[in-house]
This record gives structure tokens, sequence and C-alpha cells, in this order.
């Protein structure tokens, strides 16, 4: 008998936003581990906005997922064989998996875990989100006490991390998220002194006065997630000499904004360009993978904060490989409460 | 008889591109040095892009002229009369006189020339515009040996600095100009590895295409004075990590483009932004007169490369106060040649 595993595949690219026909959940024959090779099977995997862009067929930083291939991304598991000096069976690891049952990657891809901390933080406070959030803010932010510091998606892994960093450092966080409750969760949970419900405000206008309200001094740190009707709200309100840390913008991914064919933020170069230059503003374009080699400085900073609760982390758990697509559609829409996780 | 002075007055504010009628040249009292202060007859002021904004009443990064006000500019001249210790008759002297033949300022306003380098460098090569593009080359534009940097305005003060800084440091330079005898100008003169007539090409996607033949490593640093069809040309040209230092816009000062009633570049601003975040760019908009504190190392590097002809000057004179207004709307269709000043 053949042992098998499960998968997720892009089965077509989308149209937009994804639909479920983009998708095909599949079985596939359990991978036998190689020379240097661990097999490990996944107990948790990472939803991340970024995996929209790599459905799409478009030079970007990373290739695309090819079609009838296994959905990338990065999971958490347990090592059930290993041929690596470095990895036991039962050993804790994360490794870019993708949406898959199990994995098997040379052991030079994976990094150990620590048990003694819960395995998904690693997916999320703990991993390339909350790294995400803590290398922007303080390599680009330079955050300074007594600032003001807006970040939008603030209940998810990375808007999370920037508040309650920025907080430590004695700034004023503003968040905006999407819905009374995550408001609530970013106050109450995540100590931001303000969150906007940006679902509450009809334009990018009726968003800035709202948010002019909540930052009497400006705005020096605008940490750029999301684009679209935030980035046209915020930037007016930009102190001279602020910066911007640009990791995402998820507001656009779905919109067929990058193709040109958007309404609503037409004929905003002219005037964003122009905020930057009459603000000297300093717009930090990066994509956190170039810069892992602070990955070990981000865990020595974080990783106790977390473990003594002064970083607080909230995850929103979906149940099965197979529901997946679905979890991953809803995340895009702004549906999870905090880091979106499946459970295999 | 009281002595007179000519100057030349904000008459009223202009609509799109300035015409006669937004000027006055007029007559005016000559002023009476008080205490600490100097009386200097002009001999040369400058023209600067800069001004078109300061006829606006719009918010920047300084005030506009007011109305029936003398038009603001850097200008040189000849001390004749003076009540500052450090100063005395027959000294040249650079100050903001404005477009005027006569300045009064305190001493501390002013700025003690070299004799022995021609006055008017002190407004273009060894002032702002120089100073401005040597800044920005070497703060924001980290320039490296071996990279490839576009410059537009390739003609005018700052492109020239910027070109000759460049090429000095190892660069591959590429110029855009506007019309053959400016392309030629760059490469002849100033020493440009390439110069592209941005007439000759229809839209931004034509200049991009004849931009990639002639950097064919793509662009390292795009140092930004113009915006509008080469910043659309130019971006999805640059190379992972790439810097723009951004200091101008001329290209958009009069399109009306800041107000969003602009045609052409609609609909961009989502696939900017996602240009700087996929190649990890780093935009720095600055102003110059945040940084006056390294205009002594500007001239310590600058004036004995100037004075060996190690970078060259080309300067546009026209003759006459009266005759400012005329050359300023030349300079704005880029009718010069050159740094524009006015011998008064």
């Amino acid at each position: 008998m053949t042992e098998k595993m499960h998968r997720v595949v892009l089965a077509r690219r989308p149209q937009g936003a994804p639909v479920d026909a983009d998708f095909r959940y599949e079985e596939a024959a359990m991978p036998v581990p190689g020379e240097g090779e661990v097999l490990v099977k996944v107990s948790h995997m990472s939803l991340d906005p970024y995996m929209r862009g790599r459905m799409d067929d478009a030079k970007s930083y990373a290739k695309p997922v090819e079609l009838d291939h296994t959905m990338e991304g990065g999971a958490v598991g347990e090592v059930i064989a290993s041929n690596h000096p470095k990895y036991s069976v039962g050993d804790q690891v994360f490794g870019m998996f993708g949406w898959a049952s199990h994995g098997c990657l040379n052991g030079r891809e994976l990094r150990k875990l620590d048990p003694r901390l819960p395995i998904t933080t690693a997916l999320g406070v703990l991993g390339m989100p909350g790294f995400t959030g803590w290398y922007g803010l303080m390599e680009y932010g330079k955050p300074k006490a007594g600032e003001t510091l807006v970040v939008a998606a603030a209940t998810g892994p990375v808007g999370s991390m920037v508040g309650q960093m920025a907080k430590l450092l004695g700034l004023r966080v503003v968040g905006i998220a999407g819905g009374d409750d995550k408001c609530k969760m970013a106050k109450e949970k995540f100590g931001f002194d303000e969150c906007l419900d940006h679902r509450a405000y009809a334009d990018a206008n009726a968003l800035r006065a709202a948010l002019k309200e909540v930052c009497p001094n400006g705005v020096d740190i605008y940490f750029e997630n999301v684009a679209g009707k935030v980035l046209e709200a915020v930037l007016p309100l930009m102190n001279v000499g602020g910066r911007i840390p640009l990791c995402g913008m998820i507001a656009w991914y779905n919109a067929g904004a990058l193709g040109g064919n958007m309404t609503g933020e037409k004929d905003n170069l002219p005037k964003m360009w122009r905020s930057i230059l009459v603000n000297r503003l300093h717009v930090h374009g990066f994509i956190i993978s170039d810069h892992f080699a602070s990955f070990p400085d981000f865990l020595t900073d974080v990783a106790p904060r977390v473990a003594a609760g002064e970083i607080k982390v909230v995850e929103d758990v979906a149940q099965g490989l197979e529901n997946a697509p679905k979890a991953f559609m809803n995340m895009l829409n702004g549906g999870n409460f905090g880091k979106q996780i499946v459970k295999i």
C-alpha cells in the first residue's frame, strides 16, 4: 500500500478575487525523503495576503505558482522521518511546505522551533508576518517616542506587531481596521490608542477627516500594508520628515488596479508624488525575504516579549486543509480575526 | 531727488502656465539700509522652476509670494552701502534679493562670494541648483561605480551637476532632455553616456522602450526633478534596491495635474506604488533648504572641480530685469540652454 498525502493546487489563475474553482484539493503520493531530506507531518499552515500575488502570472519579486502545482506557503509540523543529522523524529519545524498535509525538504531549508512556545506562533507573531512588522518599523520607520504612527489591517499579524512595538517604544498608535469588532480588539487587546473602522467612511476624504481628529499632531510614520483608500487618506496628513515603510498593498491585489482598470484612485499619482516631495517623506519599499539575516535579532527581541505576554497574540484557526481556499478568500475580504492559520 | 530701483512683482496668480499679465515691472523707492543692513546693486539674478510654485496660493514647503510683492529669488551683486561689520562696499555677495535691481538685507542673510570665481556661478553650478544635485545624489542616491543613473532636464543646472558628478564617480549616465541640441550638449559638453530627446517619443511607453536600449543593466538611480512622462517611463526599469532622490516635478507644475485635472498619467498610482514595493525602491523627497548646513561641504568638494574645468558650466543669460518674466516663461517651457540667469 502506498501512503497518500493531501494538497491544494492552483487549478487556474484568478480573474480578480479568487473563487473556489481556482483551487483543487487532491490526493498525492507521500514523498520519500532522499539524502539530507526530512519528512514532516504538517500540523498548521499559514495563510498570508502575499499568496494572492503568487497566483497571478505577473513579473514580481517571486515566481508565480505554476498551474497544477501546490499553493505556496509556510507551515509547521513534526518530523516523521529524517535523513538529516540536525533533525530527529518528533522535532517541531517550520518550512515552506505549501498548502499540504505533508512536506519533504532538505534539512537546510527548515528551521527548528523552540518547543516552549506554542507551535503556531512560528507562523504569525514570531514568523514572517511578525518579522515583517518588526523589521519595517525598526529599520525604515525609525520610531521615536512621542511620534504618531498609523497602521492599517491593525489586528492582522503585521499590523498588530507594528502597533504593539510602537506602543512599547512610546509612540501614539492609531490603527485602521474593518469593522467595530476589530477596532475594539485593536484597542482592548493590542493597546492601540485609537482605531478607525474604514468601512464607516464613504471615501478617502471622510476617512482623512476622522484620522485628523485622532492624529492632532499629524502622522510621522505610516506603515503601509494596504494602500487604496487608506493611503489616500493618510498621505496628506504626513508630517515633514515622515517615513513610509511599504510592505504590501492588499487593497489593490484584487481590484484590477495594477492592470490599470480601477476606479476611485484615479489622478492621484501627481498629488501623491507631490506629498512625498513637499513633506520630504522617505518611502522604503521592502520585501522581508531580503532581510532574513536579521531574523535572529528579531527573535531575540520579540520572543521574550511574547513569552511574557507583553506582545499579545490573536490567531484565527480554520479547520482542515480542504477548507484552506475558503479561509484564504475570507481573509482577503478581511473576514479573519487575527493571524489566519489552517489546522491540517 | 529720491533714488529709484526697479523690480518685478506678482500681479496676479497664474492659471496654468504664467503669462505676461501675471507679472508687473515697476519702479520703487531705493531702500535705505538700517542697522546691520547692507545695500546691494544686483548684477545677476537666478530663474528657477521652484518659483512657479511660489506663484500659487497653495500650502507648500514655503509661503507663496503675495500679490503685488516682489517675485522671490536668489541674486548676486556688489555691496554699495553697508551697516554690517562683515561687509564693505565692493564686496560680491549672494542674497535672496528677488527679481529686483537692488536689495537690502541684514548682513546675516548674505553670503560673501569668492572673487576668483565668476560671480554667476553662485547662482547655478555653485549655488542652490548645483547644491541640490550634489546633495541629492550623494545623500539619497548613494551612487556606486558601475551603476546606471538617469536624470532628466539633463542640461539644466541640477541635471548637469548630477550627471557630471555621477560620471566622475564611475556610473553610466543617461540623460533626458528636450530637443537634439540639448542632447548633444549633454553628451559633448557634460560627458553623459547617452541622452534621449523626450520630444521624440509620443508617450511614456515609447520613451521607456528607448531608455531600455540605452540602459541594458536597468536603472539604479533615478534622480527625479521632472516627473510626468519621464517618471512613468523610468519606474518600471528600476533595479531592485534602486534609489529615487526626489527634488522636483516640473512637468506637473503647470499642468493642472496637482489639482487632479490632468490627463495621461491617470490610473498610475497603484502601478507606481507597486514598483516601489516590488523593486524595494527608496524614494526620498527632499527640499534643499533643509540641508544648508552641508553647503560648505559642497563648496569644498565642487568649487575646485569647477575651477579646474572638471565640472563644466553652461549659462543662458537674458538681458535686462524687464525681460525676466519672458525668460522665466521660456525656461518653464524648456527654452533655455543651461542655467537661466538674468543680467540686470
